[in-house]
């Protein structure tokens, strides 16, 4: 696939110069910090130097994972368009080894980066634990920036290809699918990739990064820290290696014990895949939890009373397995109710596709509900994962919450990546013409994956939740705030929440609104193509693939800038102009109200599509009487399916990495907020009311 | 309009029984109260009482209010079609002088009552102000509570008619709206009046009321109340009895000095009344500030020293007129952005319009962008607003900003009822057949009355979540919350937070839905009635509107309860087993996160109705370009119009009922839920989390 890489050399081109701008910001604004709590001169030059050192290296990882992924990703697809023609068993097994080897790849990938720079940052901190954990903290911030412009551009490159693909191709001219014929079915295939594998990638992977780090930057200040235990200091980084271990051994089960023969039993398969590593997970984390950790040791947390900002907890080996096992098994959890809810074999998505029989405002009012309502269930578990894990171990325990939920990562990202991977290999058999029964079997395929793709969202969005309210807990105790000035009754901070709160809402106007531009831009375009080109609908010319694909890399590279850019300075402008607690309560407002957004935008969207599939299917009697293809309500499932693709894989995930990347980003400059005015603001100190 | 009336007798049936269940609660809650801190049983027994009175003073209020209102529309209706065959003008001033009779009536109301109230109360109570205010709060807890029941109703009543009125008989059957043969028209033409007028009319005077509670019940612990001061403590009362006099003033303006002569003038003119009587206010809020108040007094504020719960605050008086004057601006330029994002003679809109042209599903796209972006504005001004007020005079401050801002609620409901006056005339214009040119006129006048339902609607949404807050401040005085208990790091509040965050998006799920699914229901009998009926068509006989009407009453009954629930049942249930911090942290949420989502719906809604509009006019050459009434542009802009109508004024609207009702409750029930395990929650309590 060219267009593909040729539309990741712009993009990193672009991200290159970012890159170089944002390292030279960390390395000056934390060099400039003045040195305080007998710390020297020299000491913040250090964490600015290995700060800047380990955000190059979290972006670069993360770079290379996209590529790498894109890579297995552009190979997988032929060959599994090619292994359909032997029947659904080796095509289902090719697109999931594939899966499964760019999930271990990356998940492997950036543990060994992690823990390589660990070892070699330890030759220069020595002793000084707290300074090394806290300089890591930049691998998850250059992890998730990179992340957040490939979900954003790779998401508006995809879903203006297809939402512009769609409204011609089929709606108005009724071709089929990644028919040749139409001009953005390159386009279209190139984005699925750039999209879903390249930006999904990242963004995991950033999740994973931080995760690590929060956990890393939390108990380099507890006795496991201060005592220099090494062992008990690389739990965090042992539970995914474990987990990497635990879903290896899983995939033989879906490969080779068990694979699926037939078509209903590929999302079958897929489930049990994230069933069982679970399962496999509990008892070997708490073995990991027993073995690295002392049996008990003491951890800072914030203090109820204000003479001395923290007090000590004892927190025994066995709390910490407890947190991970919350959050493994919040996460399946999570990940089962997003099934129900975007799967057709269940009522919700039923719902919405009979609600079609009366046109599209109602599959769009039926579909709104369903997302709203798929909220309850995932923000309670997140609710019950922070609670156990604050009572047991402070921010610690949340940050172990998000790594047991992250530790079965190289699953949820295999069966992720087996969608798009199945989804182009039908498009691939489609445009080489290989004829109706092998693009049936790609579609079978294709449908199972885009419910496991919605459960792989519903992971990424609830351990992002809990990975940035970890890295909320660390820039909190960073930047020096109690709990007195965190007090939802403080103006700054009740302010900062509702600011936050309606930070996702900003962001999602600006990305829903790229797509839709870009989309007109290229609906208008494959209607020029189709009315000036003649022999274009007889197929006997080709349509100009190169304009689609030049529009949707034109429209990703030039609105990726916009969003990109209210996510990386609004925590910088807040944390200096109005202070370090005005920032906290930003975070805490993005965070519990961009959850809710994200969960609704993914699920809506999954379930609208799914709909549309379920009338196109006609599996059932219901579905049947709906009409199936090209009747009136398949085309108001059509609408509904393209309203949806901007809010399930272009805003709704990239709000994930939004409120990641503002926490994690709050974390490393926490010590230059602080020096601004104590972290009043200089605002406020400007006007004297610091 | 007989249909109404028999709907509100029936929907008064059910909020009768309510009011009986709920009252016995509250009584019974509250006496049994454990009394501390020197308080008898006796004076527990006694607030159980005056709470149960002000709760069911307020509910009769709130419901006479809502009867009133729908009777002065039903009565303007006719007249204004009327006075339409004469001309824009006589038509313009009679729908705008009854909008006008029914906000005065409305705010003077309920001032009045609550004046009353507290003037018997007085006997009772003699010195013990404080007790006094406090039992007062019940009076806002019986006005929301009713206001939310008759805002879902009528929402649902309302958008089931319009919904499946608009989907048969426009798109399908294609006969304008409003048209006689379609068998919805009569149930669309009552819905707009009780979910339009006595909803809005029930929604704003309960803002009113739960403002003018917060401040009271915070000044009572002021210096103000300790000393007795008369006119200090009637502050609020006299700010929103000024403001009324002020909104008089100002009306005489649109009707006598300058009226509105030509179709151009109408929006212009409406928006003028609010302009001016933010004028004309401000300095009558500073004579009041300073006339009625002291010239310093001080004010209970959460304190920063865990020792003492409170500080002593000194507070000058022209602090509270610079609060009044804040949340006065503030609403004006909430109200001015409403207008600039759902009026159609700005870009935002005409974006919309224009977006029509690829099909529905990019109009459904760019309307959701625009609602998402229309946050930003009003949460700074929320944001600011909220800065100002506690940094002068903590809480008291933030009830201030929001007396500010409803101080020209007669003038905001006069140009909000407008709109429904003027709809309905044009309803009844078309079904007597008064021919084309009088039905021009009163579409007009609807036009601009769209934009201006839309101001108020900004202008409901900004003020509730001010007296939200204000209550909230209230609520954590009276359940003994510090500021360390209160901070986002604990995991109590942290997890309300987030599940606070999600209630909004559970009730929007549960009314979207219930809308849906009366549409549908709707649309079948509709269907129906053209299949089976002979003649209806052509005219020749009449269609069953009693069946309809049957539909969406029987829908809107049945269908408010589990939303109505879940806002009743969250605060007890919470406050009762979780605890006060984990109930201040659910305020908080749903606060933050429902403020967007209000916001974004009703605006979203409002430009989808304006764009449909836009396109139908054709007043300009783009509008033109773009096809008119019956053009493949104009079906898409139909579709995202019925998409918006449960948005805009079903969930929407409810959201800031949702959260004043939630913060007002727990108020009035804090010393229960401080009886409860001293606020620490039965549950934890029972796992001796404690």
């Amino acid at each position: 696939m060219e267009g593909a890489q040729s539309f990741l050399a712009t993009e990193y081109y672009y991200l290159g110069i970012f890159m170089v701008i944002m390292s030279i910001a960390i390395f000056s604004l934390l060099s400039i910090v003045t040195p305080e709590d007998g710390r020297t001169r020299n000491d913040e030059v250090r964490n600015g130097i290995f700060s800047t050192i380990s955000f190059v290296l979290g972006g670069a990882t993360s770079i290379l994972s996209g590529y790498l992924g894109m890579q297995i990703a552009t190979y997988a697809n032929a060959r599994t368009a090619v292994e359909a023609r032997k029947g659904i068993a080796p095509a289902f097994m090719c697109a999931f080894r594939s899966g499964a080897v760019m999930g271990f790849l990356l998940s492997g990938f950036g543990l060994l980066n992690l823990f390589l720079a660990i070892t070699v940052f330890l030759k220069f901190y020595g002793d000084d634990w707290k300074g090394l954990f806290e300089a890591i903290t930049g691998y998850g911030l250059g992890g998730s920036s990179i992340a957040l412009f490939g979900r954003v551009a790779g998401g508006i490159y995809t879903k203006a290809a297809d939402v512009g693909a769609d409204l011609v191709g089929k709606v108005e001219k009724d071709i089929p699918e990644d028919d040749p014929r139409n001009p953005a079915v390159i386009a279209d295939n190139v984005g699925d990739n750039v999209g879903d594998i390249a930006g999904m990638g990242a963004d995991l992977f950033g999740s994973f990064a931080e995760s690590t780090c929060a956990a890393l930057v939390i108990s380099a200040v507890s006795s496991l820290g201060k005592e220099h235990d090494y062992s008990g200091m690389l739990f965090p980084l042992l539970i995914s290696a474990t987990g990497i271990l635990v879903c290896l051994a899983t995939t033989f089960i879906a490969t080779d014990l068990k694979p699926a023969r037939v078509i209903a039993e590929i999302e079958h398969t897929l489930k049990m895949q994230l069933i069982i590593s679970t399962v496999l997970m509990t008892p070997v984390a708490a073995g990991v939890a027993l073995w690295a950790l002392p049996a008990s040791f003491t951890l800072s947390v914030p203090s109820s009373t204000p003479d001395k900002p923290f007090d000590e907890k004892v927190v025994k080996n066995w709390y910490m397995f407890v947190c991970v096992a919350t959050g493994l098994w919040g996460g399946l959890l999570v990940g089962l109710q997003t099934e129900y809810f975007t799967s057709n074999r269940y009522k919700p998505v039923q719902d919405v596709a009979d609600a079609c029989r009366t046109g599209a405002a109602t599959d769009i009012i039926f579909g709104l509900a369903l997302g709203y309502k798929s909220c309850i269930i995932p923000t309670i578990v997140i609710g019950i994962a922070i609670y156990v894990g604050t009572s047991l171990a402070g921010m610690f325990g949340i940050a172990c919450c998000a790594l047991g939920m992250l530790s079965t990562l190289a699953t949820g990202l295999a069966i992720d990546a087996y969608g798009p991977i199945s989804d182009n290999a039908g498009g691939i058999a489609e445009m080489a013409g290989m004829g109706e029964d092998i693009r049936e079997r790609t579609d079978a395929l294709d449908a199972a994956g885009n419910t496991t793709a919605a459960i792989g969202k519903g992971f990424a969005i609830g351990s992002a939740a809990l990975v940035s309210l970890a890295l909320f807990g660390a820039y909190v105790t960073r930047s020096k705030i109690d709990m007195i000035h965190s007090s939802i009754l403080d103006p700054r901070v009740f302010s900062g929440l509702l600011l936050g709160a309606m930070l996702p809402y900003w962001f999602s106007a600006m990305t829903m609104k790229s797509v839709g531009k870009a989309a007109l831009a290229m609906v208008h375009e494959v209607r020029r193509q189709f009315n000036t080109i003649a022999g274009l609908m007889e197929g006997t010319t080709r349509p100009d693939y190169k304009r689609c694909v030049a529009i949707s890399t034109q429209a990703a590279i030039s609105e990726m800038v916009a969003p990109g850019a209210l996510v990386m300075f609004t925590p910088v402008v807040v944390g200096t102009l109005f202070g370090t607690q005005c920032l906290a309560g930003v975070l805490a407002g993005s965070l519990v109200s961009g959850v809710q957004l994200a969960v609704s935008m993914s699920n809506t969207g999954g379930a609208w599509d799914n709909a549309k599939k379920y009338i196109e299917a006609g599996a059932t009697e219901h579905a049947r009487e709906l009409g199936g293809k090209g009747s009136d309500c398949h085309k108001a499932a059509v609408i509904g399916d393209t309203v949806g693709d901007p809010l399930k894989d272009t805003s709704g995930p990239s709000l994930n990495i939004l409120i990641k990347l503002m926490a994690v980003e709050s974390l490393v400059f926490a010590p230059f907020f602080y020096n601004c005015a104590h972290g009043q603001g200089l605002i406020f100190q400007f006007f004297g009311l610091a």
